[in-house]
């Protein structure tokens, strides 16, 4: 596909089914070609530092330096500055690793210094040897906060520190936040956009929810296809399942094909839930979606990219 | 001295030199009656971390866990962060190790959570297993400003990055600082006030300049005593020599006693420099200096402290 493949592709990303996806495109879409639109909604201030963990999930795995095992972070990831801070009586529910941390430092040096999240990301992916564009959904903070039973929790104190645990009652997102000019240029230059089989109320709502990402999907001629972050009834990681359940929604692929309704033209979902999308408006592909290793990472971006090609032409 | 010793005790203090008086006293008085004022001029935002050198070579000098090479960080000190840093184009000429990291994340964190720097200080003192009062000069920025040939240069900028070469015109101190309550009552309960062998100019000058110490030390009726950073014509460390001849000073003893005139009640200097202190109106003590180990650095505080013991009785 690499040689002749001359579309504009963005991909909406939050953390790691986003950055797996947006790496399965990396390796066969031209660089100049590929736009990678990450969620900031996570992003926080940590110890000091402005810390990005969408951003990093998706630098570190474009890099092919993330931590496979773990989902977050760098591999060959060492924790010696954590574990003092943790002894001189320091938080560490927030595991910074030795080599993230110098993204972190390096970020937040560059953003005292005045310059904006979308060059700070240009710079380190450049460092990181990464040749498509990432960029912030918006330079403006845009914090995710999450309503529990009892609390406002800051979305990596609901996430990390609580273990994604307490019930949500609701995801408020800011209402004055813009997309970067990067960003608008980006999506009226975009062919195809794909929707990343990323959480969807925590990692692409913060996106969509950025002025005027969602009108522009739903305005501009382009394509618009989600990957379904749900398969056989389970999110592949993270919160996605549970969250669906405390909305009283079914914890299906077919669910979250309504829930993004109108949104999309098309939508890529596993074999595992063939049979589910009668009377769907959206064009369907129901192929294996599970991201095990690097070739399924290619696969599915390939047969994904093939299946919005068609619908965009 | 230990059992009996029971006057209170204050020290004056910046990095290195500063640090070894501090142990030796540590080493020798009871904790509840030495304190140890610090230097805050140094400190400095850096990679969006507040760091303060001097606290952190006084607090790692007492908790036995300074790297007694480079005089400066700490012992078994690794440095994988700031390497991915400066591989990542973040700036690298102040050397952070891992170690040293996390007190400055911890310290940092606090700080944005509302502490001020002399609770912030006890905290770190009090997981460094330090005992003595360790306090910062004052709560407020305190920045002193170099002014070169060229330049008004941060002080780390000056000292670090350009490794204290440009010819200092004048030490810029701010006008507007005061002493921390913690500081005005340990000058206030004081038997003897120590000055250490720190940089008169860098060092020293920047705490006696905190309104009103320098005030408190003519006034309040305890000796002062200095000790000498000069020792044969030559600073043990740091620039104070090189300052000293841009002053148009003689480089000795003699015109580091004659710089602290009549706030001083008596100067401690080097053998190396025996018979140079004539008419000098402040008492004298000759004997070693030079602190090489740590029971050099114990016989200096008791020596010192017998001297000051005389003089203020």
């Amino acid at each position: 596909m690499n040689d002749e493949f001359d579309l504009n592709v963005v991909c909406l990303a939050g953390g790691v089914g986003g950055a797996k996806l947006a790496d399965g495109l990396a390796c066969i879409v031209p660089p100049e070609n590929l736009t990678v639109i990450v969620n900031t909604g996570d992003d926080f201030e940590h110890l000091g530092l402005t810390i990005c963990p969408d951003l990093d999930t998706v630098m570190y795995t474009l890099a092919g330096a993330a931590n496979t095992e773990t989902g977050w972070g760098r591999a060959g990831e060492s924790w010696r500055t954590i574990e003092e801070a943790a002894r001189l009586g320091g938080p560490d529910w927030f595991r910074l690793g030795d080599l993230d941390l110098a993204t972190h430092l390096v970020r937040t040096h560059l953003l005292r210094g005045g310059e904006k999240l979308t060059a700070v990301t240009r710079r380190l992916s450049h460092h990181f040897n990464i040749h498509p564009a990432i960029l912030p959904m918006s330079d403006q903070p845009a914090p995710t906060i999450i309503q529990t039973d009892d609390d406002l929790l800051p979305f990596q104190t609901w996430f990390v520190k609580e273990r994604w645990q307490p019930t949500v009652q609701k995801v408020i997102l800011p209402d004055d936040v813009r997309a970067t000019p990067a960003v608008m240029k980006a999506l009226e230059r975009a062919d195809l956009v794909l929707i990343a089989p990323s959480n969807p109320f925590v990692s692409i709502d913060p996106i969509l929810n950025v002025y005027p990402i969602r009108a522009m999907l739903m305005d501009l001629p382009q394509a618009v296809v989600a990957v379904s972050p749900i398969i056989g009834g389970q999110a592949v990681k993270g919160p996605a399942a549970k969250m669906m359940e405390e909305r009283d929604m079914p914890v299906t692929a077919r669910a979250v094909a309504d829930y993004y309704g109108d949104l999309i033209d098309g939508f890529v979902y596993d074999e595992q839930d063939a049979g589910t999308m009668d009377g769907l408006d959206a064009a369907q592909l129901c192929i294996d979606t599970w991201m095990r290793s690097q070739q399924d990472r290619i696969r599915l971006a390939q047969e994904t990219l093939a299946f919005a090609t068609r619908l965009g032409s």
